[in-house]
């Protein structure tokens, strides 16, 4: 069994006039590139793209031949700017229509009596999709070949990312370690690029931070080898002590 | 004078490893959009990608062809993984290296004992490119044509912006109106989905919340046109009122 080994990557579309505009922050990312990592599957490329169909389709198409996954956010909902099932069913030229599991499922939520046209709708998609259960608010999201279309509401999509762990097949988890320390980028520039030339394979990334008042800068080590990262971690740490730089914290 | 008529886009570049793997929440889409659309430039599409060469100069090349503006975050400092600058030389097949101006901007600042190796490291560009100034911290970032290279920390990067506002030539500027109410989507999908049959020219969006325990909708009409909006408003507004749907909030 091999697989575990092998690298498994990700690109996420965020589907959205409302983030495009600045009117309503992103935070659909974190959550998904986090709970992504935890499952071994690296998230690679983002794009976050307008409610139009033809930006949708052709992002779609370009990415999901590149990434063993994609995961689109919102644009799943009962209004006419919710057009992410339809231009999923036109990328894949699938037939669009009311979902017969995903029809039962909302009747059953809403009852007979409340589920009116526009809870309907919610059940208009790819008709031989998949179904992504939603245990916070009924409506579902759904799975095409390797694209998996979720909410654009945090907490909804959220909620419905549990149901999904055994479906993902990641490879290697990607691990990380962090030192951060009391001193500005340039000081440590030419040390990290000499332990960066040393350690190929494991990617360093040197993060300025100004919290609290204090300025300082946070070293990530990174790589699915653990004793990789420790060994490289042991290095930078050896120069840190040498130019007398304080470490204020490590995780 | 019909210039201010026309329509101005841009796209977003956001590049750092440490957006796509969830350790940072990116804040800077939200402050460029914001700033871009009160200056008439609406952003049309963000990308998100890693620190590799061959990802940003593909993005850059492909993006910049196709939106009047772009403008990249992050990559710009000192250390090895910031590789923003060697890029967009590469994208552009212009020369890398000692920027003579930043030069002479990053000593002055720094002055010449404390100038160090990692520091002037941060005055290799293009070496044609424009400077953009940077009244917090000194770095400069840089515009080559429509690109404009901006640092990934968002305090620094948003007191470089001030700077930029006579550089940029927007178009009309895109204004909204929101109604917030409380109901479900479903309720009004119907009803707003005849309003913008009505009104092709407007983009209504339609936001569902939840906060402070109350659910609710955020209806946001957005056009450059004033009265159109207002028109469009007018018939939302009605049509809340005869399905007696709360009206909580208004901006």
């Amino acid at each position: 069994m091999k697989k575990a080994n092998k690298k498994v990557n990700a690109a996420l579309i965020i589907i959205g006039n409302e983030i495009l505009s600045g009117r309503t922050q992103d935070i659909n990312v974190i959550n998904l590139s986090k709970w992504l990592n935890e499952l071994g599957v690296k998230v690679e490329e983002i794009r976050i793209v307008p409610d139009n169909e033809i930006a949708i389709v052709h992002t779609v198409n370009f990415l999901r031949k590149r990434f063993n996954y994609i995961f689109t956010t919102g644009g799943i909902g009962p209004t006419h700017d919710d057009i992410t099932s339809k231009s999923i069913a036109k990328a894949f030229k699938l037939k669009y229509g009311k979902h017969k599991e995903a029809y039962k499922l909302l009747k059953n939520y809403y009852g007979s009596k409340n589920f009116s046209i526009g809870r309907q709708k919610m059940a208009m998609m790819p008709v031989k999709a998949s179904l992504i259960l939603n245990p916070s608010s009924g409506a579902p999201g759904f799975i095409v070949d390797n694209v998996y279309c979720l909410p654009g509401v945090p907490s909804i999509l959220k909620s419905m990312l549990g149901g999904l762990n055994n479906k993902i097949k990641g490879g290697k988890k990607i691990l990380s370690r962090t030192v951060s320390v009391q001193t500005v980028e340039s000081e440590i520039a030419k040390s990290l690029e000499n332990v960066q030339l040393k350690f190929k394979k494991v990617d360093i990334g040197s993060y300025p931070f100004f919290r609290l008042g204090k300025i300082g800068v946070s070293i990530v080590v990174r790589s699915s080898d653990k004793k990789k990262i420790d060994d490289c971690h042991k290095e930078i740490v050896s120069f840190l002590k040498k130019k007398k730089i304080n470490m204020i914290g490590e995780k």
